[in-house]
């Protein structure tokens, strides 16, 4: 082995990616480290966007895959993807022998990577901590905070509740979140260069884009997963209705997602929708200039609170699923319910463009986390600061 | 199903049943509570205790039995017995349904309890939250207080931990722990009314008690496993020499137990000594009870730290796994090496006993949790206080 | 306990039911008998059928329920399913404590009832053993027979071949497969009774079924998966231009099913097709019903070769899915070939239908069953016969 | 990827390295080929004689470790502990892509390597099948036969007894065993040219060997584990009473062998035999040539049916674990009771040293095994032959 530091970063779904990928390219850059990526969950799954593709065309050598996630899309399932994800990464980490372990954000089976790691003894390092927001997602975010060892987190508030938290402020690095990093290539160079329906394919009518166009992506909210059949189903009507092309994008895998993927694709037999088109996946760069150009986004993806602020795009924000998440002035939060969310497009259709907000980053948050996995001290022992 | 709530209380460990029992006889005998008992992990095998003996012979029926501890006593082996854990927890709770699940204080499997109960949206009360101590423990229990919704803590400033930690105060009840109402039955009725070497067996000389006798009780550190040889054989040295009988209790399965087991059997082949007996388990309120009639605790355990704060009993308290945590005026703190113990023993053995202090509760916490568990509102939703 | 046998029966998937279901009520009418209902794997689950729902409409009490699946539908996938049920089964058994254990035919996942029982020292019977056929069903299904205890067969042939893998004869009974039974309750009262339209919902046009029609099932092959979508497309097209309405039936979970499914989708999306209809999943007894009033069977199902050779209803029965397995004059075999299926279909249109054939079983199966279980003896202690 | 077949090998237990060691350096040695070691189960751990320092130290590259060993040593923590490896071994295999799997002889978790590689859809190479014996590994044995796609075989009985319950002839190869070839060795070069108390300590006092001992290995008998206690006992009498020195091993991992090292302990303590010596573990050379050496091996080992029938070893072999297999004349077979083991090394003391008998090879197993993998045709597709 080399003197470098071993940093193995864990990416189980596809928007984890977006969150981690320009740092994991600058642990890849970076002389002191030694980036050792397994892929996992989700993102190795074709219905939920096979992020893995993305990864390997971006030249990242991938160190280990692990399938675990559970079928049937329910409570139990998620319980056991974690439990299934936990015994496999064990095994992964002892034959890999990071120095480091690298967990991103919260969602549910991330806590897998988390109790490996901490169980291990090996230094856990968590990106967006401090974070709120409403469902599981919240016990799964803190949790995680009070394993790790390193924390990166996004905004100035994140830092200020990791340390309230108990942790020791020594451990907690303000770097941005690397999502900001990608908005912040799209800033640069901002102009729709190309064809979502050719690259992408996906089903439905093809409309005509130049006079602008909706973003939807609605996932469903786990705690109350009997409801996503119904909550989704508000958010077709209002969309089938607002006079511009819907680019609709398919929930990741959650508890619930066959209540709204069922929803969905029940709504297109019946209404056969003409303006509606449905992606499964993009290219992280891809969606955000897409984001970028559109009129407005619409659904409950976190996209919409963290990227969006960045890019300066309007967002209809439904339901509870961002609540308690820090927000910038581009979003607009409405119940489930169909009027209200009409009456949020159109409001921010008649408003001027908001301003780009650096709450949760500034673009230089991969290189950021980098320097600090390359140079932080790594100890495993902590305890309450009170 | 009748329209009690049904309480699944998941015991892992031969020390937890210790911590919980006062509340499983009052879950039991609650009119509004129903009484669902899991035992899984070290609680079932034989080399720990095989505490399912002594919950069988105590009268509770139990609903479910999970085998999940990996062979291994290292680090990778803790987390897959926790994966495994999780995962077949997962299904027990979904065949039981229980209204909500109680785990108990902070042992590394404990997280399993709480992940799945987490993510299946089921209401998890955690009995001993917001202490301090040192290693691994020290994150699991805090992880447990984020993934908890409610908290049953033993102490004022365990409550207030929890709180800090951005818990809703609403949510945390001060019960005081149930091993204490154990030790509160011994103070009651002290005499030593039965002889360890006939009940109990185990292995060695078996020396005369009748002049006093120390107790020994020392689990490997888990971060530190490799040391766990050199660690308890400081112990075994230091008390050879000490001049009383010594009642020496194996540890419990943990990182390490096999380098702490090893040593022991080969000082006794190598040291043949004449005044040691070594013992596998007690039931518990045996084991208060010979606590109780001792000159002194040595070791790192944590009922030197809780139980004989009540007990009134002195303590040799060994490295660092207890460090942290709050104690009373009965403890004296030294380090791995031989004399040190040696000296505080002698310490201990020439002052007058240390008097009864409730710092980790009054007798009462059964029934207090029990109460809490029936009226408590069951909410699943929460979100950092600050 | 009761002095009865314990029988506890896995069902692992929706076809499995309907080759248990006389049994189950056979079992649970024998005054010697106590039925303990284990409901796995894809059963469980809705977008293979949710044969559970069926199970508990059909009033049979479910002891517990395991959710196995891995997603990914690739070989990987299959394999952990497998051992994930192993892990789970155990417990399951060594908390119910059954006296025998069975299991249903060859799916790759039954594998994990049959270890589970083989390693606890509880005997084990096969129902379906002996038989011959392609792909890993065959390996799955003579590794069931080299674990089994008892053999319930469903032909002579296959009685055979088990005692000639080196069975002791006494344990070999010649029962015939329980899905004859309910056949042959069809045979008994054969009118098609109900609207599949309304009962079922389905998607895709709605046909009129009067003047005939065709029904379609056809599965990936396992170790061909990537040929899965090339294969279905085939059928698509051969029976788009029959002339006669289609029900076709989504398939089951397996490796290559996405394959499968994704071709489907994408055929209606492009082609339009306004004579087929499809359904997820149906009652065994109204698919049986549909089956036996449809003019031709096509696809590569076993119901094609056993239900239909007793209800004597014509099968083109597509590629190497069933090679091997013993069938009646009823089928036609042929290559994935659009052309080729579409004229064994006229060739079966043409001819007249053909007679019953007992080659599975008279309709007494499930009683046979039952009374083996009642009064074999049940030993785990066997050796090669040569 | 070079063009060389990646043969993956599986080794889960001490006994399993003998039985293919010769093979792997075959392999490693083979221009066509590529080893890529597995290590896993019990030939991990420390208390069952941590064969992996074995395998490191004759210089074998590791690509895998997996703990997936249950606590327990009962049937349940069979079971789980093959559910566990298959869950395991399948992400293993997923990311080393080996071109054939080899998985050696009967014990019940080698179940889990023979699943993972057939429904991967990798060819499953046997070493061992055919033979037959008592007990759980029979059921283990053929079950692996039925997954195999070449049986790598150790006697011509053995291959005989494949073909009749099925197997292509084709597909059958006539190997001998390894272990074997490593019992060549000794004979080539018999001295006893190590000390064994010093290499090897072991606990128990250190007898003189030089006017011969006796050897003993006896596991227990899985399907009987609660009468293990009761059976070791007779044997430890049996030998304590012999006039010769008694070099004992303990059991390796299998449910009952707490029963047995609780027995050995007590027995230890109570009757403190003078001239018995306990070992854990021995290099399989050393072992082999301390055999040779040996008066007698006592026990139920297979070491005495199959390497003592090469080395010319007498034999008293007990109970039932050695019942069915193939047996040269240096066997004599005894009940689990002290005279009757008594009497049986009296007779063996009293008789000139058999012959060498090469049922089970004759020194070239390793070469042939290794031409086999690089030339035969590596098919998954198989159909019973009858």
């Amino acid at each position: 082995m080399s003197n470098k530091r071993r940093v193995c970063v864990v990416i189980t779904a596809r928007p984890s990616y977006s969150r981690i990928k320009t740092a994991l390219a600058a642990i890849q850059a970076h002389p002191n480290l030694e980036l050792l990526l397994v892929v996992a969950a989700s993102a190795l799954l074709d219905r939920y966007g096979h992020a893995v593709r993305y990864i390997e065309d971006d030249g990242f050598p991938i160190a280990a895959r692990v399938y675990m996630v559970l079928e049937g899309e329910n409570p139990t399932a998620m319980a056991k993807t974690t439990g299934l994800g936990l015994l496999e990464l064990a095994t992964v980490f002892d034959n890999l022998k990071p120095a480091v372990v690298v967990t991103v954000a919260d969602r549910y089976e991330t806590l897998a990577t988390a109790v490996a790691a901490a169980y291990m003894n090996i230094p856990l390092a968590h990106v967006q901590g401090g974070e709120v927001t409403g469902s599981i997602d919240e016990k799964v975010r803190h949790a995680v905070t009070k394993l790790a060892d390193l924390h990166l987190v996004s905004s100035a508030k994140a830092a200020a509740r990791v340390i309230r938290m108990g942790e020791d402020p020594a451990t907690v690095h303000l770097t941005g979140c690397p999502s900001i990093d990608l908005a912040a290539e799209i800033l640069a160079d901002p102009p729709l260069n190309f064809d979502p329906f050719v690259r992408y394919g996906g089903v439905g009518q093809v409309p005509d884009l130049a006079h602008g166009y909706l973003v939807v992506m609605q996932h469903p909210v786990t705690t109350e997963y009997e409801l996503a059949r119904r909550q989704v189903i508000e958010t077709l009507y209002a969309v089938a209705d607002c006079g511009l092309p819907v680019l609709w994008f398919w929930p990741n895998v959650d508890a619930g997602s066959d209540g709204t993927s069922g929803a969905i694709r029940t709504f297109r037999e019946q209404a056969q929708p003409t303006h509606i088109h449905f992606f499964k996946n993009m290219a992280p760069t891809d969606f955000l200039r897409l984001l970028y150009n559109s009129r407005c986004l619409v659904g409950n993806s976190s996209v919409g609170i963290r990227e969006c602020a960045f890019l300066g795009v309007p967002v209809v924000n439904i339901g509870t699923r961002q609540a308690g998440r820090d927000r910038a002035a581009n979003v607009l939060d409405v119940d489930y319910e169909r009027t209200a969310i009409q009456a949020a497009i159109r409001q921010h259709l008649a408003a001027p463009r908001p301003a780009s907000d650096p709450l949760y980053g500034d673009g230089g948050a991969g290189a950021r986390i980098a320097a600090v996995l390359a140079t932080a001290p790594l100890r495993i022992e902590k305890r309450l600061a009170y």
